[in-house]
């Protein structure tokens, strides 16, 4: 990874979070999307001292359409942070994407997926993150944030002569 | 969760996680055991002061031996951070101790558990887990430690009148 | 259920089902979604009066685009009957988002489900319905409008005080 | 079919069906066996007029005895509504019989079966169905009568000159 | 099949396939779907001649968009030569809408589907297919014309008094 | 690949293939496999024309017995064209000798095999294989040929300084 | 088994099979039981003869009532010729009781199960069976006699002095 | 079938039945293929009797060489009684050449398979064939011819005008 | 539950155990049903008084006739002790009734049935019993009664102000 | 067995069952493990006298380490009452070693296995095991001990001449 | 068995091993079938010495021909050490008869098939020999040698009066 | 592997082999640990000779505890013999360690696991093994010793200039 002074990172949520906070809020709090988006650009500059990394830019998207994701998830970003909900465990397209564009992703879900359906425990996209994180609700965005501003960290240090 | 001045946080590394930096580095890294504690001693009061947290003590703990491993984490901890290794996928005893001893935790693997072997994608524990963080390579504690700092936090503050 | 003067309910057809008429007939029948559109405005109103409903708009929706579709579903209907192709039984998202935003829909098929291919005989979204339908060809919309009016009668009914 | 002044038609229940309305109300609902016949001989004619059907009797059966049970559906009816309980999931002798004797039968379920156990999802005699219609509480029965008067009447019609 | 005076073919290509010699070249190769367009378009008019067929012209169409694809796929072409990438084992949609439009149809894939992962082994098209032809690099496609000009030409061949 | 100026090419059908022609014609068409030696060796010049290779000449060779086709496999050829007829599907020696010879081989099956028993779906072989092609009838052997002189041709080219 | 003058034989028809002769008769054929009555009483005297038995009595049962059926084959017979129908694959009660009774018997079935479901593959009480005939049509009870008399007759050979 | 003076029928045992009365003796008795050959010789002449068949010439055939057996069985035999040992339940070979030359067979074993080893429950060829006898010993050849006869001189005398 | 003076307890047997003593003593042991009886009788009064429980009548019944068998657990008794034979592990039918009815029972097996075929592993109706006992041979039945009886000891004192 | 004065019985409780009382109280109910020892110490006199047995000590023991269980039941006991907890599922060490001691045990389960997770109904050891009780709470130890009390009175008598 | 002054040995190997040296060295090494018979040659009187055997024969056989393997396994051997490559996989007919002449045999595999493809870890004749050793390389007959010497000198020892 | 003067070996045993002599000797043989110590002791000079190694130190190790089980294999060992018994199939942690410490290992098992039930078929860590012996009796580490002295030899004499 070459040296950068500022880091473009995505923040992408896939089918259905638009419905975040009205859905299920048992399963998936109370939160909406714009309350993660409101905490996210809260702690990230935080998040961003404590590891030394420079600055970090957030952009946060979202869509029920699964072509528009893929063809978003394409654009020239340094990280990602993906929730791609019912897609995580349907969408081997969205799996095949990330593989192609050799993305560094965290996968995220905001439910414990380990105690739901045995059919949310299987991801097509994992195997190709950076890392996973789910079950501590909206601050699983946060947990990812820290472990994604930690690897980048480590990355950037060990290219520094 | 009552008001609390200080938070006795344990972190248990379980069997075989006495030869991390020996073993096999392509999938578990160079880091040690020690280094992780390092890491962790660092980042630990910064993260708390993003999240607002008071005070937090990390004690450190590896076994090889199951029946002490067990009763550790019976011990009062308000939270903690667990990479059980082998036996996330075959300790249903740890498992059910966890659930009995309602103890807030995550569960961390340093590798990306989605892109080894099928039968590491199961874990007994992790449907008892407050949150679960893998992939990050030493990272995943990073990450853990972030997202349950964000948990605690919120909790403390519900509480607060 | 509040009282109400007027029932909005979507008609709702999935992938490939614009090609009604056309496609299969030894499987699916001759009939096309306009056939369908025809004998439902016919026999609306006469049901709604054997189940003593008030006044019942249908509003009939098609679309081989999910992210339409998923859109669509979410709009402010009082109950709804969903004929999703074969998105019954690759969607998970569109699962997700009828459990999301609690509507009322009876789902349908044309053909025997029971009767074909092993993979046609797993929906994602029929635990999540009110009832099921299907095999009667087009009247599955027949019996499934039928069932949903007596259901929303009933409904009704309870609510007068 | 051949041109028919009266239909003589079975309402099939099968085995516990007796125990309707104190049997688990939460997944059955409080209502009866004789609750369901009221309710079917009171739509029955309104139904049968909605789709210019000619006069149409009902039969009530209900029986624990597998044998009984199975010796009555090879009498000479018309059609059958048949809800066959538990049996659904295990007689294979039913399904059978039913294939056997060629008559044209909707299946009907009072509880949603996709939101039960497994082995509730498979039935023997369902392939062999003119429709199948479940998950409605007692309007099931409603809405397969309305889909097997909406399915004779066609036949019926198709076999005017 | 009627006589014909010139062939109207699609060559339609699924999900990802935009990214092609981008994408993980170990298994896709190094060639872009421009290269494809361009071979296809040079041996086409030889391969023609070598079977003895009439004027053909072939149509390259590429999209992300499922709901797209399947309306493209529904147009009025002689035969389709079709790599739906990761959709072959996902869409379920697609296949039938191939079924449905009795599109003659060579199913292509680039890789050697048998030596990858599991679950890409199974595709839900093919048994719709004219034929199959995988793992040749992009002369899967080369294959797939071939062969497909070879049974176009006997079909127009037995239809000649 | 070096340079060469004839290749020498097996095509090789194993059991049962001596009964095509009167073997289940609605299933294996009504050619015999002189016929397919015929049109092969009338298309092949052509075909290596288009592909701009040098001579080649084919031989053929069928045979019931495993340990005669294990034998003739292994003899110095340049590639292969081979149906192994139902030991495609249990022969684990067949596969096992085509990995050790490491000749290069297109597998190729006249029926559609996606379309048979689930156990036609496997094959030992063709993760080996240079390409797959499968379906065309008769025509699969000469979509097999083309993909092969496209790759070998690719091949000869890319050894040409 | 002791020496004996007269052999007392049943033959027990179970569940459905009432209704030969008038059920799919593409799978059972036209016979009725009372074909295979006539036929059975026809040739049982020749094939005594063949395999130089003593005189042999055959009984014919049938029943839909399992108890019925139970109980019936638990009475005092040499030995048993037993078609169980469908509760062949679903009666582990029968099979149970077969094997307590250790009553020598032969499974027949009239129609070709490895030719149908893969349910009716399976036999609960043929691994207690001393022998298993199907396929043959009504045959297959005259196959089932065939080696039942052969093999009585050579027990009651090797117990004569 | 047309009427025959003399029917040419293959008794046929496949690899290792060479071994029988040495193999085993608790599972497949103390009898060798001699044995059998002189008991079916014997009572061939008047099973064919009783059924009032014509001249039967039984021809006895035993290799453990696969390709010889399937040779051996496209000869033009009248029918077949054929053991094909275990190669019953690994050669596909044989099922598809058993279904490619139409030849009338059944389907013998020694041993009762439904009370041995899983894997010998299931037989490629038993679909194809016209019946199905096992357990008996030797003498499940008796039944096999038997039954053979029986359904031979029915399909014989319903040739005759 | 209410205070009672006596207790009625249903001693219920099901398929075939009406033969016990004379089937498979090798599993089942050498006692019959009225051993059972004679020792339940015996041993009640002394495990009632050892419990503390009011007077118990035992009525005993055994049935192989399904529909009598669920007829007769429906009647009015304060608990069960129930063997339903091989109904315990195909009746889907008589585990619902005993859910239906809402009885506390124990069921019983008189062999391990963990040593057995693996489809006796599975109980439809153990997941509604208040208690399961099996292995002991007819002490299976003891073991059930006393666990019975300390249960409902505990009922009745936990109901007294 | 050989006659015997007094009985050591052991009451071995394995892995979690310290946490007993404190540990999810709406599964295994509020009971502490001394409140098990003080109930059997109780009734255990009484049910001795029930059954005629000698003088009966009981010895409890439990441990969470897998190895001192394991030695503790190879010591001389003349039966047990084994309730191993988690280790049931998973540990085939324990049920081999219980196979080698050759110890008559009853094996004991507090909840009702049959109605939990999918993994607790396996049990390794239940297979060697005299007789399983499980479901009654903590009553299952008095069932258990009152069918060990019984199957070793009967064995003891029996060994009286 | 009885005492011997020379034990004939065979030295089995299967399809493919013909290849050995030339396939896949990775997996198999680069030793020829001459390698080995040379090293076995070599240490064979040692190792007989060392286990006071008396002399020792052994000969070498190689087959691609399964039924040429077959018949040479059944002659008059005191032991073998038996490789028989993909046929360990895929030959019931090979198990069979190995069981059926009882002959004392060690199977062997060079490469470790544990650490291989899954259909690779079954072998059907791996439960009727006297032992198995695999992935040593050419050792693994060295292995065997010595299990087989050490087994037959206590098997001599033992018949020693 | 480096030049070496003496070889440290550990022929570690695990849980249960304790009971080696007294358990199940049918299938364990009658031999003790100490036997098997003896037997090495006496052979393992001699086998050292015939494969030309220096000095081997042989260091025997039993437990029934995992965690000192897995600290002894991370000792400083040259290789290793074990026989792991019940924990082959359950400890992942052992397999994890073995494969951490980089130590060659023979796998040894005393009866045909081949031969036993399923669950004994798969080993965790044997894909980690150098190679694995079974089946022998306590020959199995004869075996082993000889295949592992070959190795090692092996490797000794590659290494030396």
């Amino acid at each position: 990874m070459k040296p950068i002074s500022k880091l473009n990172i995505l923040i992408a949520n896939g089918v259905n979070l638009d419905l975040l906070g009205r859905r299920e809020p048992t399963i998936y709090g109370k939160h909406s999307l714009a309350d993660i988006e409101d905490k996210l650009r809260q702690v990230s500059p935080a998040l961003a001292t404590v590891f030394a990394l420079p600055t970090v830019e957030l952009t946060f998207f979202q869509s029920n359409h699964e072509g528009l994701f893929l063809e978003e998830i394409s654009k020239s970003w340094d990280a990602a942070v993906i929730n791609a909900g019912a897609w995580t465990h349907t969408s081997l397209a969205l799996a095949d994407r990330l593989a192609a564009v050799s993305l560094p992703f965290v996968e995220v879900h905001i439910s414990n997926l380990s105690n739901r359906e045995e059919f949310r425990r299987h991801s097509y996209a994992a195997r190709h993150a950076l890392g996973v994180c789910y079950g501590f609700g909206i601050d699983s965005y946060t947990a990812a944030l820290s472990g994604l501003y930690a690897v980048l960290a480590a990355r950037i240090q060990s290219t520094i002569p």
